[in-house]
């Protein structure tokens, strides 16, 4: 038996994308479009409090192409917290509007491959803290997708001893470290809460840094041999200022 | 030929999966909604006096992401029930606001991998029959995810000798008891029945303990070489006290 | 080029399987309903007649789980007849009430790995035909998937010597020998006519022993490196005399 | 870098594969109905006209099993001429009460791994051409499937050497020719048209004869190897004097 | 690890495939569908005014089959301007009689592995601006597929050198230079923005030139060992002038 790697836990996270159903939104008069967008307004403004009361953080981003038009990427301190929210949202007016598109439910996940050997409780380390607990970056574009580590007759990840899964994985950080200041990461682990292992969600001002960084990445071992990729979302900052605009008809 | 496993078999189970049709269920009115959260109440009523009169047991389940969104798992004694209960189901007017989203069928089974030598019946013996027929929890947090032993080149679990096998579920087990306290499990074989070949529904108050077995596990070689999984679902209780906060819009 | 194995072809065979639309059903008077379910239950006799005049047989299952709610096994000496009596059920009141959710084309086969060497013409053997123009039993429980023999790698069993594939075939043929009086089993060919080469449908009393019989035949080699499955459906029987409650709401 | 096969192309192929909204259509007074079959056979005759002037052929084919309820299978000079029919057809009455179930685009091909080694132009040759522009028979049964040649670890065709091609084609094709008289085929070529690499179109009288020459093929190498399948379609020949009935309701 | 191959990246690229849903379409009068017309005309003057400023591109094309029945293809300087035309054409009325079929979001690419060494920016070369800022030609037929490079067992791209993926790449791109005049291919880059790697466009005014050219490739070792494609769309140019005739009913 392989040595399991540990990782530390954050807050849990939820990515909901959804689809307009644009015919049906149209139908409705001026008036209760403008009801429907201001209780959701009114639901950004509760998530907002819990943000700033660092009790969790959220993102609105429109998505490019067919696969959904917007995504909702939300983190709190407790899985049953996402479950009532994502209950909240669909008995909202805008929601009859929306078709689900695609979820995803994971935790924030660091890995401990490459940590240091220290004694101290990484949980109070405000380094990790920040990483575990963190305020969504409102950058121009996110990148969503799911990915598993592969288990494949000769690739198969879990196989590996700790050193080897150990030192790849340090390869691996050097790339996405030469990203720092360019792409933010958040690693969401999903293990037993959904189809993938891993959700890896991305926040860039430039575009062009998601496809650089996993291109880059795919050449390394990690990934090469081992990556299993699931859908690829990508899309721009939906601010809550541009929510008007974003659904006028 | 390979020597096939025996297996003690109890209560067959299905797992019904459904999504609310809010936009729906919405143009109902309060009266009506309640006429059906209340026929639904009766079924689970009924429910109760079997479970009571340990000729079954059921759990219900809120689902995190877009998967479903709850889920009812049900223990019977016969196979003829469970498809009873799933028409009378069906029949129901809440039912009519529900879309199926996912089912799976199987029997509460355990392996005798791990078996005694004893010359008693099994099936008299009370912590065998309560693991057979065994009254769900209602734990804050249930997970299900369907498996197969993977028969793939040289990874074909249906291959190796009885020893290799039962040298690998007693490692497997290990981890498995190592949670106890923390996650109850319910193995369920559905080979004949459904499209995998077991179904695992785990139980726990703290739903990262479901990430932590399931992450384990899988650097284990039962799991790393020999586990096939399909889709996991987590979710929260939905105690009959909060169905009509559940459902009320 | 290995050998082809030869087979013996008998009365082809369609399984439909449906889902009942029961919100539509709802909407519809009790005489519209009873109506609708009358018109069935003739053609249902018409099927009998033929069935009687052993030009054909046919079974009605309800199905466990979402996969289907019924399934229609209707066999006849013509594929032209199958296609006739498909479009004469969806021209019916219920058809318009059910959701089509899976069918299979095939033909019920018997292959000659086991044949003895006789000079005689098979297909005048009586034993032969019964099972060539099989009247379908009224069992309990009914199991139908489809199924390949793979094609992978070194586990290719189109690429076996007639001995080898006929080795294993008999190992096989006993487990299935070991189920007589508990399990019968209606082997029919599909390649060229549907997305497996073979659907299987198994009929028992004790639902438990599709489960046993299945899971003995993956340890056998020929299910361990050469089976590839497809969907599996289980179900109970739905007599004529129950249809009317089945439907009623 | 291996040697590409060259081919001879003829007509451009469309299968149209439809499932007829029966519900709908029911709604439809006897006029309308009448109006629209109508309209249909309009259409019919037109291709009729095409089919005459030796300017492309068409077939019209019912599907046994859910898959479609129908099936038109066209040849033209022109991939532009497939596309405006389809718009066609896709503007008629009767399209409004059919659902999409599935195309497949192609071209008629013939292989060069058994030509000859004259210096004539083969598409003056009148054998060739005859197979190359044919005009579709009016067979009882019809079968389609879509396929590739595999590319897979060890069991990669298009690594091959021309010769290694050439020797499993004569030997493929010999089965082929063996049942020359009971099976018609038509083999079209979709690389950069559609999914898979061919469409195989067989045509016969005794629908048996599908599932003898596709079972008989698959124990030769070029099938057990190489070849990947896509779906099976399999009907019944639907002659224009039977399309009231069929459509009657 | 592998070294990464560079990439010049150009346009960010929308390819947004529709099925028209012409039952809903016909209901309309002929006002109602002349405006929607006119209101997606003034949509495509808008983007024709962006394509002769030099900030963009786009191309109609009919689809063959029943995958969609047209596609837009759209280039822009940024991902941004392509969510916003999306979002803007899925609020036109035309949108609402339409139903999305596929899409695939990437950014003009061009590989470095033929690149030469010279010092010069590449950005500043007006032939390597003219391939990654192109005009979309206005050819008779267009073709699109996604494709992977695959990583699986010992057929694994990226773990192959730069040297050996130079010298594939190399013979890869003589096939395509030898349709130099009968076919003219766009690369498209999706790592990281959409479900495959890369995107190819190809357009010709001789369909059959795509098949020869699809086809000649999977000989080359890049396709025939490392190639994995998507599904593949083919159809006929929609120009302005005919777009009134494709959506009259």
């Amino acid at each position: 038996m392989s040595e399991a790697a540990q990782t530390l836990d954050g807050w849990y996270c939820l990515h909901d994308f959804r689809t307009v159903d644009w015919s049906a939104w149209k139908l409705l008069s001026n008036d209760e479009r403008e009801a429907a967008i201001n209780e959701f307004l009114g639901l950004l403004e509760k998530w907002g409090v819990a943000q700033d009361a660092e009790q969790g953080s959220h993102a609105l981003y429109s998505i490019t192409g067919q696969k959904a038009d917007f995504m909702m990427m939300i983190l709190r301190p407790t899985m049953e917290e996402l479950t009532e929210i994502e209950l909240e949202f669909n008995k909202t007016t805008l929601a009859e509007f929306t078709i689900p598109a695609y979820s995803y439910v994971s935790v924030v996940e660091l890995s401990n491959y490459l940590a240091g050997e220290s004694n101290e409780d990484p949980y109070q380390n405000p380094h990790v803290r920040a990483r575990l607990y963190p305020k969504l970056p409102e950058a121009k574009y996110a990148c969503f997708y799911p990915m598993d580590k592969r288990r494949q007759g000769n690739d198969n990840w879990y196989m590996l001893s700790m050193e080897e899964r150990r030192d790849m994985m340090k390869s691996h950080g050097l790339i996405g470290r030469s990203y720092a200041g360019k792409v933010k990461q958040i690693i969401t682990g999903s293990v037993g809460f959904d189809d993938y292992e891993w959700g890896v969600t991305l926040f860039a001002e430039d575009v062009l840094q998601f496809k650089k960084l996993v291109y880059e990445m795919r050449f390394d071992e990690v990934s090469a041999r081992y990556g299993e990729f699931g859908s690829f979302f990508v899309g721009n900052i939906l601010s809550t200022s541009k929510l008007n605009d974003y659904f006028s008809v």
